[in-house]
């Protein structure tokens, strides 16, 4: 159920002390060979970039798309680091290639966690042997455990495509606009494809799913999707690989969205009407970022002001008078006054740990999805220390 | 110290009922005379507009920028009501004008509270002439108190020109970006000046106080500021008008931000070096929005990385190696490195009422400044139910 459940793929997820809980903190993914095949890369826009960001940039751009691993570090970001933060990036793939006898190039690198502090150069190094030599055809789980930072659970997916597979695993919260948690996710399969048409279906994967997921409107120095194709199931139909990668992302984006920081509600906000997709996205995107909002869902309140106080305010197309927001299915305010509803199947959906929140502007053919979550006091309390 | 600090004005603030608590509710502000002097407004730009903003637009166009009075009541936005929300801020108006004895478009309307109930016009009506009754030259601080919500302290303000004075009340959290809880303030002057000018220069002083506060990026359907110009001290230089009226409405922006929901720390946010002031406000106004930075500095850590990361997701210039940040006069990220601090001094910044964070992006000239708050345990509980 992950990146090793795609045949060719090995992964490994090991403990080398950059955590002082002690936990795994160094993962792996390869080629069971050590032979590099197709990568992409999907990144952070960013422009405070860490330097695994840079490196993995540099690296594929190097190979033209080629790659027979990515090493994964958990508990310190490696961004905000200077000149240093990128000799440290290059030296980890370094050492992974000269263990999996590939080219420093052919090696991927990603960091998660705090900002601002060198890596610990002694234990990465000291470790990387270690995790190569813990390379196994089922370490997907254990890699997927390693990478986690105030993860909760390993999230990990596997979609089966017309005679090929996608595997992944990821942690994190969100993609264009997540935590502080940086969001990682590698995904792997054995389908026949070129380094660009990988990238294009690659990014179009991640704009429907990572980049549909909202917890905080932060976006993090580190973000990064990974695509390793092997060819061994040799050619597939691009549009069936597309579809794959997608669910794979989708599956990996609720995971996150379910374990997001002191998330008690996950919340599908679907827009339409809007006078263009583009309105629709700003309307839902502010609204899913407002605290007052966030903390209604919180509150299990279907309070309907806020929201479309929200939208009045996005800077697109809106009346009054043709909005409808509903819950659950059942609109709480519509043609400019709240409505009537049937309270007790209201309380049950709001009670709910899934919430589905309709509004319609009626401006137009407009529409976006997003998927967010609640603001509850322990998303406070992660995050109102660094330590 | 309010707005019965100007001779020729007299207010009220007395209970007619909205507030299942009992406390003050209903406010008035009038010439002693109750004859219309100049008036000017400055409203929300939410598109969700509720009636009293409508009322109040509509009558300042009737008279040419003239009123004799303003009355607010707390409890009930009157917004999101429809038709009949009109027709209600009209009658508290007509209610109003027909005991002053001037016109109903000569009385302005406010409004704060949940949105989307329709306004008790019994308990209203009943209780406008009690308020008129009481309206005396000692009355400011009754009316400051009479509009709070979820203030927990009255907002009053008195500042001295050269033969004139400013007097002003409010309520709330903010401007263009207040949190539910309607920002409203009404100002005083015995300043003659005319309608036009005075707009001018009540919304030049809003831009540089309520538009340069916010507490939760959230801006609402009913924030009013009102000023009401006697003319009674004669022709006063437009400029020292400007300055008293930016002054008063600053003041009240701070004890907006000291009171807002929730707020443990009132924080001062200059960007400078910016490539211009709008990439600047841009920059200030996304970290001070940021749920992450806000939960840290209510945890009283100068954690510096997630404000480079949201300097660095602004899509504005930036470079990470020439942003600098100051917390407290002290340098704790330059030149791409964590900067060596006083430990000691550092914390005993963090740990006031009131943080001084500054950062220089290295950029250019452009600046900006805006007063922010943290996000608290409490501003989640006071925001998670509407009742």
């Amino acid at each position: 159920m992950s990146v090793t459940s795609v045949p060719g793929f090995v992964a490994a997820g090991t403990t080398c002390g950059l955590k002082p809980s002690g936990a795994p903190d160094l993962a792996l993914v390869a080629t069971a060979d050590g032979a590099p095949v197709t990568a992409a890369g999907v990144f952070t826009s960013n422009k405070m970039t860490a330097a695994p960001v840079l490196a993995c940039r540099a690296h594929l751009a190097a190979t033209g798309g080629r790659a027979a691993a990515v090493v994964l570090n958990s508990g310190n970001a490696n961004a905000a680091t200077g000149v240093q933060g990128l000799a440290d990036a290059g030296a980890m793939a370094a050492a992974t290639a000269a263990e999996l006898g590939c080219a420093p190039d052919e090696v991927l690198v990603c960091s998660t966690g705090w900002i601002g502090y060198p890596l610990p150069m002694d234990l990465l190094l000291a470790g990387i042997p270690e995790a190569v030599a813990a390379l196994a055809a089922d370490g997907g789980a254990a890699a997927a455990e390693a990478i986690m930072t105030t993860d909760t659970v390993a999230k990990t997916t596997v979609v089966s495509g017309e005679g090929f597979t996608v595997g992944g695993i990821a942690k994190g919260a969100a993609m264009l606009e997540p935590n502080m948690a940086t969001m990682l996710a590698v995904l792997t399969t054995d389908a026949e494809v070129d380094p660009a048409t990988a990238t294009d279906l690659l990014r179009a994967a991640v704009g429907t799913s990572f980049n549909c997921l909202t917890v905080d409107g932060a976006e993090s120095t580190n973000d990064t999707v990974l695509l390793l194709a092997s060819g061994t199931a040799g050619p597939v139909d691009a549009d069936a690989l597309g579809t794959a990668l997608a669910d794979a992302c989708a599956s990996l984006a609720v995971q996150m969205a379910d374990d997001a920081e002191g998330s008690t509600k996950t919340v599908f906000l679907a827009v339409t009407g809007a006078a263009s997709d583009a309105e629709a996205a700003k309307g839902a995107r502010d609204t899913a970022n407002c605290q007052l909002v966030k903390c209604s869902w919180y509150g299990e309140d279907p309070y309907w002001g806020r929201i479309a106080a929200e939208m009045g305010a996005a800077g697109i197309a809106f009346d009054p008078d043709t909005i409808t927001i509903s819950y659950g299915g059942q609109a709480v305010y519509a043609g400019g006054e709240a409505q009537p509803v049937d309270e007790a199947a209201l309380r049950a959906h709001m009670a709910g740990r899934t919430l589905d929140l309709d509004v319609d502007l009626g401006q137009g053919d407009g529409t976006a999805r997003i998927v967010t979550t609640d603001l509850s006091h322990a998303y406070v309390d992660e995050n109102m220390q660094t330590s």
